[in-house]
């Protein structure tokens, strides 16, 4: 069986499981007043060249649902494409988090919204009837598995300052993004107008670890009320800011991201050259999303490669392929080799 | 340096780090599809000896709140003692999770609310100007280091259910209270009344789980769109469950707790048995509550040994201790000898 | 100055001012436990042929989220047409209500959704990292000033049925809904699938009085406690209960509607027939949306009538006009002539 | 029968219902933008003697918890006396307008806090696991019928500066404690330190009027959107702000308390004066708590006087008696005169 389906079925990197081990060792102090903890801080401001705050949270829905809250009042609208997670998978988290306020969403070719679609978007400030702009959020790289550049990213965060909107980014898949992009993480985000990250770790190898990262020092004020309100301070927090460290430590998250990058663009090359296979979107991270026959769509299931389909019409099936960063060459090369097999058959079939 | 802090700054057990070592291999299905978080309900369901649900969660505070949630509307009212930690120690969060319940605070020694507290305080149903009673909570064990007895529990659980109350347990310290009653979990749960009960490890040998137990089906049936909503829904899952699994594993779970009791135990002793020490509320868990002299409160913390202090009134301060599943004996009789050392001198000084 | 903004620029009907009068004398008990109020719920029953529940508040956004908010979790999803004033209008109400739950938005033609694209957008029942399908909401008139008949309605309540929806209406224009359609109330609601009507009074001749009428006795159960607890329980509800009562005593809420809504048919027919001028939308209410030349709008603002503009490109503008229960038969005529003769210099300048 | 359960059991001021009926006349816009709205504010910034800034809802919860939601943070807390409405008697109001804010309670004698009891029960500033303090909330006058005298005010709002607390007042009887104080508007609020006041009217003649006056301009600055969203903004809002222009016209509101309180004093004259019958309270404003013989209010209730009563033990019972506006002094001699009679009855029975 070759699981496709998410980089959230691989386990983790041992890197990751050691520090873990070496964490446990001693007695510290709870809530965060822990040595590895304490040199957190410092680690993510080396990284991003700022002087940044961060929160350890466990989970990306956490991560990003904190963030959005410091900059969102209840009656606030936070602007983002209609594929986000925030919008589609989250069960309404931002919503609590913010005490209620309503995501705007807006379209966008492969996952992005664009500067003019948000610029449409952004209304009824100062109008008591209307929620007030509050925030946009980019997912980085999207759920479309592409990613914006710096100078996209750049000039939506100047529509969003005239509009008064905090700048957040959904960095799930940060690495995966800034390895594509070739990018520094500060040029991708705070120098290019983002406040808050929510930089993640789980998908690329941790066993669950995000952080919040705020570029604002003024953001930071509420958020530890808010976490802990959230039920997202780790008591022992040493086991969470292990798992950073030793993601961040001799670029593994870069290593890893590379990888599963690599993983991605070979299997897109390999199926795109399969007849009959469409790759929907440009194939950017982690995330390929390829149009199948439906008859090759199963054919592949049917021999032990998981994925996810949907829609796609009579004949078609969309599908969404993910890498990680412990995806096995081989397996991608099986994966094209039976597509390129099942292809075969089809045309056989059908001629 | 030996800190007795909190439970909380304590590791984790070696058989729970080992499991997460396990847990990593292999690519499983997330978000709780995966095989050892599937199992884990009816590793639950036997100990408990009785179809209840489980979600596991990371955090004490969010496995209360989503219990209080399930079964606390948001113009309800959670009857509660007035040191729980739901009150006093997370940041609002049963709020948050239901929405803006009202906590009405009951007194009681040792920790404990009394039958007769709660009958007094049951107020206002079908009264549309007060908040609704929906909910009590017990502490088991509780912040003064005591237990509920099992017919405590279900004398409080008849008059909940009277008054159409559903009965929430933090059980943060479960297993020490377990141990400490010399009961089953189901003698002082569901077969005495509780219907939800936040099953904690991370005190206990874990490095963070906890799990939601439902007694009642009907619970859990919007526990699961509340949790992902709360952000506490882990893509990895696997990771949550081996530590539950590891920790209920050839008993470790009670073995852990009977340590740490042990050695609260034969602290409590030692410490009462020096001069001028008095233990405030009995000794039934890990947690002491030592009275010291001033001076000999600075002495112990200025020879090493941590733990928190408050009030008191001039010459005395009030502490607690707190023991660990790896507390080591000789730290124990080290701090006693050492507050036996100082008392001497202390009579010295005053002589 | 003829004022068609809204039908919320009018003042009060004659006969409900009299009835306050009437109500203030003596003394009755508050908060619904006076005579007037204890009669209201049968009046309603009366008209509605149906035991349904009454609950009088003052504004119609509190009409509308506490309708709601009795069938929607924090975690639920509420589908409505985008235009609708639920999410346009009420800057969150809903959202507050729920606890948080998330308005979807479908399209429509003339603010009216379909069958078709309710059944496209109801998604994600059972699946925990989606918002639950909970409600429908249909604006009754629409915002677009139509209406749906009771097919419509019936055949969306079929799907919402199918697919475990609460059918919600928004009547603030309820009246005028009632009278174009030539329908019984019961017709149009609990007849044809609707669970929970927002009544409203005020844009038809009330000072500020509304009722959420509950057709499923089951919905009433925490609407009392929810009412209060948003602060629309009126202390000396008499005041609320008398403008309700007054409403329908000898069908003046027909009565009302019938005039303003034939106000709104003349002013459409005669302003259609002036060159230049698109009635954008079919006239079934009380609401007209015209487009105007620019600069006729401009030249009929400057003559004295008033009235909302938006978009509509270079030289067009889109208009709303709204008639109300007291507008006159001559401010009608005039502003039609009055459009007449812009159009005919209009014609003359271009010439 | 004579009704002293509520002054909310009274009808309107005349003068009321007459500029209720005047304002209705003419088209003007909603929402505030009328000019009756529009004056209102110029009317209360010269009768309290500053530039505050003042927004009229119809009840008394929204009006509390509108100006604590403004001061007060999800994660905060309020402190007030254990007796106040925002406690007791509005369903979680408060909670649900805050976002889930915890009220703490403090005791303290005729229902008013005391410094001491303020000053001890602030805690948990800048602690992550508490609940952080926000504001404090007085009630003036109390629910136990007595007064702040400006010198307690200051000296409460002193400690809540100390402490970064608003200072909130619940003026639901305003008008009763400003003309018992004999001091101005502005003596008992911003000038000793209060900034923000829910300022009543319909307890004491209106029908359902009360503003929200805020006397620091930043705390304006969210209001109108959360009044919007709590379904609280009137479109036709002429019809609140008349309410309020001819209560304070004339100095109508002053008059109306001066009456009801001097009723409240002779009947706690008068039933003082009665054998068997204590005061329970200083009576400074228009409620009276007596203990009654049990027989006795059963008497007075058998002879047509309404009035509350609970508790007191086997033969007696403690009551609250309201006076209002409109009290007639020949109820209050007759209800003295009843009790007198009973009282002489009680003791030739029991003679």
């Amino acid at each position: 069986m070759t699981n496709f389906c998410s980089d959230n079925t691989a386990g983790a990197s041992p890197a990751i499981l050691e520090a873990l081990n070496r964490a446990s060792a001693g007695a510290v102090m709870p809530y965060g007043a822990d040595p590895l903890t304490e040199a957190l801080e410092a680690r993510f401001q080396a990284l991003f060249e700022t002087d940044c705050r961060v929160f350890p949270v466990a989970t990306g829905t956490a991560a990003n649902v904190l963030g959005l809250a410091v900059m969102t009042p209840p009656y606030g609208a936070i602007y983002c494409h209609e594929s986000a997670h925030i919008n589609l998978d989250e069960c309404g988290a931002p919503e609590l988090y913010t005490g209620g306020a309503k995501l705007v969403l807006l379209g966008g070719e492969h996952g992005k919204i664009s500067v003019e679609g948000l610029e449409q978007a952004i209304s009824g400030a100062g109008n008591v009837h209307s929620v007030q702009p509050a925030a946009v959020s980019l997912t980085q790289g999207t759920e479309a598995g592409t990613v914006y550049r710096p100078d996209e990213v750049a000039a939506i965060a100047e529509v969003a300052r005239a509009g008064g909107l905090g700048v957040h980014m959904d960095g799930a898949r940060f690495a995966n993004a800034v390895v594509s992009l070739g990018v520094s993480p500060a040029e991708i985000t705070w120098k290019v107008g983002v406040d808050a990250l929510a930089f993640g770790a789980t998908k690329n190898g941790a066993l669950a670890a995000e952080a919040v990262v705020l570029f604002k020092p003024a953001l930071a004020e509420t958020l530890g009320y808010r976490r802990k309100r959230g039920g997202h301070l780790f008591s022992k927090m040493r086991f969470l800011s292990a798992q950073l460290e030793a993601y961040l430590a001799d670029d593994l998250w870069l290593e890893n991201a590379r990888h599963a990058n690599a993983m991605a663009r070979r299997l897109a090359e390999g199926l795109a050259a399969v007849p009959g296979v469409e790759i929907l979107h440009p194939v950017e991270i982690n995330e390929i999303f390829p149009r199948f026959p439906k008859a090759m769509a199963e054919g592949l299931k049917a021999e032990g490669f998981l994925f996810y389909t949907w829609g796609g019409g009579e004949d078609r099936v969309e599908a969404r392929l993910v890498t990680a960063f412990n995806t096995k060459a081989e397996d991608v090369e099986a994966m094209i080799a039976t597509a390129g097999r099942l292809a075969g058959q089809e045309v056989r079939k059908t001629a």
